[in-house]
Formats: structure tokens, sequence, C-alpha cells
């Protein structure tokens, strides 16, 4: 098959390699001012990857969507309605389905990736989103795992999963879309609040972090209209080991660097996704402590210590 | 208080010095011929912590129980029953609680350590239970935790916690007594699970395990009459920082060197809760596809390479 990758971020130029890797025709697309396009041309490699030459590597929009059988979108979550509109301009076959593998929420809408999609191109547009745990330093080194592919529409989602699906990347089908992708966006809020713990000497308060962080995403999503137990699930609870443990995980890295007051060079997502949950929560009336501390030490500026300790310390409850 | 601490391994000897560092007169027993408590009546300490001579050690039973307002028992779990035979034998105040800090379930039995309590000494014995995460070295070290106090009877679930309230633990009441015991047992199961991913090169899977073994208790539990939900909590999924994550964790130690074929000097409790949860799950017909797995490798001396993967990238499937 034709597969189109949009986005040669580390996420993006790992979608590629994975989909020739599994015998797919692929091209990889970048903007043409991007970084991470030049240097995949120049050297044929980023820090993570080496690409194989059969990969096409292009700037050109219109010829990346062209002949294409499946695109797969990766970029980063605030910039995905602006993209989507691009989309709009170049035009796409109507039949072309899109895989996001990225997780978010809009800042400002706390709106679901899916859900700009579908604003900004059409109500009827097929998206799919392919979420879970696993590092691409691991996939790499051949490291398998399992991940989830979701849709509103499961004839999609299953011939989706039969066209990646290899003993690397099992999948599991994904039966509750909006949960699928807040809990897989919230979980790198939680990989912030880990590397936090961490970095202020409180890792053994991760166990709490895992019991209450999810429960308290549960009632969003159950409040929101979607399955109080898909955040147990792989998309939220089994991306926990790769966001909350892993020295890979790039939120737990900027929550224990912003705690110890080291420079970090970016936001993590999950800097975007706490605001976008704190609106969320605000605008249904659900409380979401953990996500509100966080919140008010990255945004306000409280002190992070006294912040976390009083989160799971303070008062005791009944469970 | 009176504290009476019954067992001085490693968590009886912690209990002791937790009780006396919160103000209270603690009594720590152990056998007459146990190393134990040697090692502290001549050292005055263990490989994790030294005990203030505040703190009365004896070997007499019926002296230990005399005068105690509460009684911690942290023994063997597999030991408990004949061990409450003691107890009968040597008598105590009808109105001494008794707080289990332990984690199992009977092998052959399957029953919960609550129910060998009452079985053993009467129906309305008055026992809680004291579980969650925590490891020896962390506390002693400063590190808060949060844990979890159940029993039938939410006022004396209340006035335990009143009774062992600190800075360093704060209490969670626990709702579901079954959910809790069973859970907390089971923890130990997937903690050798996560040593297994460990020891096979397959880390990244410990976001998996998460996810399906805590999905396969909380089906458990709801068909034994308990709360599915109580698995999510600290009791269960709350101990998995500790357990599947930490060095210290000898159930996870187990696992890891079990699977590189090292020598291990003592079975982990979770092998025999692995066991007591194959009966248990036979018994009531419910499919427990991680616990069976564990049980064909360290019981049945299946290959765990080949066992593991297949458990988790097996088949596609729904969640």
């Amino acid at each position: 098959m034709n597969i189109t990758v949009l986005g040669c971020g580390r996420w993006g130029a790992f979608h590629a390699w994975y989909a020739d890797r599994i015998g797919h025709t692929v091209t990889l697309w970048g903007r043409p001012s991007s970084r991470n396009l030049e240097t995949l041309r120049c050297t044929g490699k980023n820090e993570y990857l080496t690409l194989p030459s059969s990969i096409a590597l292009t700037d050109d929009l219109a010829d990346a969507l062209h002949n294409a059988d499946v695109c797969i979108i990766s970029i980063s979550a605030q910039q995905l309605r602006a993209f989507a509109g691009q989309l709009r301009e170049t035009g796409f076959s109507p039949s072309l389905p899109f895989i996001l593998a990225m997780k978010g929420l809009e800042i400002g809408s706390g709106k679901r990736l899916t859900t700009v999609m579908e604003e900004e191109l059409e109500p009827d547009v097929q998206t799919a989103v392919w979420v879970g745990p696993g590092h691409v330093q691991d996939f790499v080194a051949g490291m398998p795992n399992c991940m989830v592919m979701a849709s509103r529409d499961m004839d999609l989602t299953r011939r989706l999963v039969d066209v990646f699906t290899s003993p690397l990347i099992r999948f599991y089908y994904g039966q509750d879309l909006l949960g699928i992708e807040i809990g897989a966006a919230a979980k790198n809020v939680m990989g912030i609040a880990a590397g936090m713990l961490d970095g202020a000497g409180l890792t053994s308060l991760k166990g709490a972090l895992m019991a209450r962080g999810t429960h308290e995403l549960s009632v969003l999503i159950e409040t929101l209209g979607g399955n109080a137990m898909t955040v147990y699930g792989l998309s939220h609870l089994g991306d926990y080991e790769a966001t909350l443990f892993s020295a890979h995980s790039n939120n737990r890295r900027f929550g224990e660097d912003f705690i110890q007051g080291k420079p970090f060079h970016k936001l993590a997502e999950g800097v975007y996704t706490t605001e976008a949950l704190v609106d969320l929560s605000r605008r249904v009336g659900v409380e979401l402590p953990i996500t509100q501390v966080l919140y008010s030490i990255v945004k306000l500026g409280k002190d992070p210590h006294a912040m976390l300790e009083q989160l799971f310390l303070r008062s005791t409850k009944a469970e």
C-alpha cells in the first residue's frame, strides 16, 4: 500500500520507518522550512533512527497526498487546526483515511483532535487515532509493544489494524474514541506530574499518582459521555510505563527539570494538554485535582513541593 | 497506646519502628527460635533500620498480648492459620483489634487472610488489613506515602486510622475489604510478571501488564462479590510503582532472577499467591490469563520467553 506520513519529527519519521519495514511504499512529508526534513535529506537519519532509501522524502503536500492509500499525520497537536485547513486547500481523495499519530487537546476549546479534523475538513472525514505505549528508541531496538487504533467506524478501525499490524506492534481495537483521545492526551499530564515527584524526591508517590490520576480522568470521560473504564486500558494506563517511568519520556523529564529549576529547551506537549483539560473541566464542572495542581505550578507559578505533598498527603479519604 | 507487633521480619520491625516514632508504647514479638529477633536483640537493628531502645523485644506471646490495645500481625501469609490457632490457645482480650500487615491468599483454599482469622478465632474477631504502597527503605529515609486501612466495620477502620496516621503515612479508608485483600495479594503476582518482562528485555510491555493485570483481577473480584473498581485504587494499582518498578521489590526481583536462571534464596510471596489465585479462579470459573501464564512458568516449567510474548502480542482484541 501507499502510505504517506505528514510530519517528520520523532514520531513521524518513526511511522515512516515502521510502514516501510512492514512492506509498504512510503512517502514522508515535511514543511519546506523543516529542519527535521533537511537533516533527513542530508544524512538519511535523525537522532533516533536511520531511514531506508526506499522512503521518498518530499516537501510538496499535493504530491504527498496524491496516490496515498492511507495518510498518517504526526505534528504538534496545537497546529492541527491550521494544518487541516492546509489539507483542505490542497485537496485529497474523499476516500482517503487519516490516522492521527499524536496526542493532545486543543487549547482554548478543549476539543479532541478528531473533532478538529471534522470541523476543518468535513463531518464525515475518515479519521482514526493511533495511540498507546511505546518509545521510538525501544521499537527501533526491536522491543515489541501493544498499541491502540480507534475511530468512530469499527470497519475503518479493523481495516487500518490489518494494514499496520506486525510482530513489533500488536493492536487493540479501541471502542470508545472519546475516552481514548482524552486518555491518550492526558497521560502526558500525568507524565509531567510523575517527573515532578521524581524531581522532588517523592518517587514513592507515583503509585498514588497512578491510582488517583486514572480516577479523576475516568470521572471526566464519563461526564463527557465516554466509558469510565477506557482510561484503565492501553491508551492511558497502559502508557504509564512509557510515560511515568521511562527515561525516554519527554513529559516526565520536563516535570523533573522544571521542579529542579533546570533549563528545558521546549515546553512538553503535556503543558498544553494541562491547560486544555483545566478549561474542559471547568466547562463541564468536574474537579481534576492533580491536573489543577500541575496547572497552578506550571502556569500560575505556585510552589511545587508544597502543592505536590498537599495533593497526596493532605487528607484521609475513602476509596 | 500500647501497640504489639507480632512478627519481627522486615515489615514487622518496620511497624514497630513506625508505631514508636509516632508516640506509641511498642512491644515487638518474635518466635523463641527467630533469627530476626536474635539479631534485633544483639545489634538493635536489621538491614533496613535501627530500632530505638524504647521498643520492648520479647519471645513470650502471652506477655506480648497482655495489655495490648492494638495488635499488628506481620508474618508469612501461609503461616497465618497455624499462628491464629496459637493466638487462640494463648488467649487475648475479646476487645483487642488485630491488623494484618501482610499480603497473601491461602494456598489450597484460596481464602483471604481475614477469613482465616475468623475461622480460627471467632466470626466476629476484629480484624483489619493495612496494605498499599511503600518500601521500608523509603519510609525510613523519610519518604511519605499513602496507604489503605480496611475492615468490615467502618468504625473500627476509622479508629485504627486515627491511631496510625502521621505525615509519613496517610491513610485511605478501604470500603471493599474483599477487593482490597485480593488486590493487595495479587499485586505480588503482577510484580513477578513485571520482573520477568524486565529479565526478558521486554520492559516496554509493563504498560500492557498494568492495563491487562488490573483488568483480569477486576473481573475476579466482581465475580466474588466485590467492587470491580477496587483494584484500581491504592491497594493494588497504587502499589504498582513499589512493586513493578522498584529495585526494592522482592517479587519483581524474583521474576527477573527466575527468567535469567539466577539463583534466588527464597520463593517470593507472590509465588504462593499465584497458586492460590489459580485455584480460586478455577473454582469460580474466571479466566486469569496473566496469572495462569505465571503459574505455567513457575510451577509447570513452561518456557517463559515464549509464554510472555504470546500473552501480550498474540492476538488483536477489543478494549
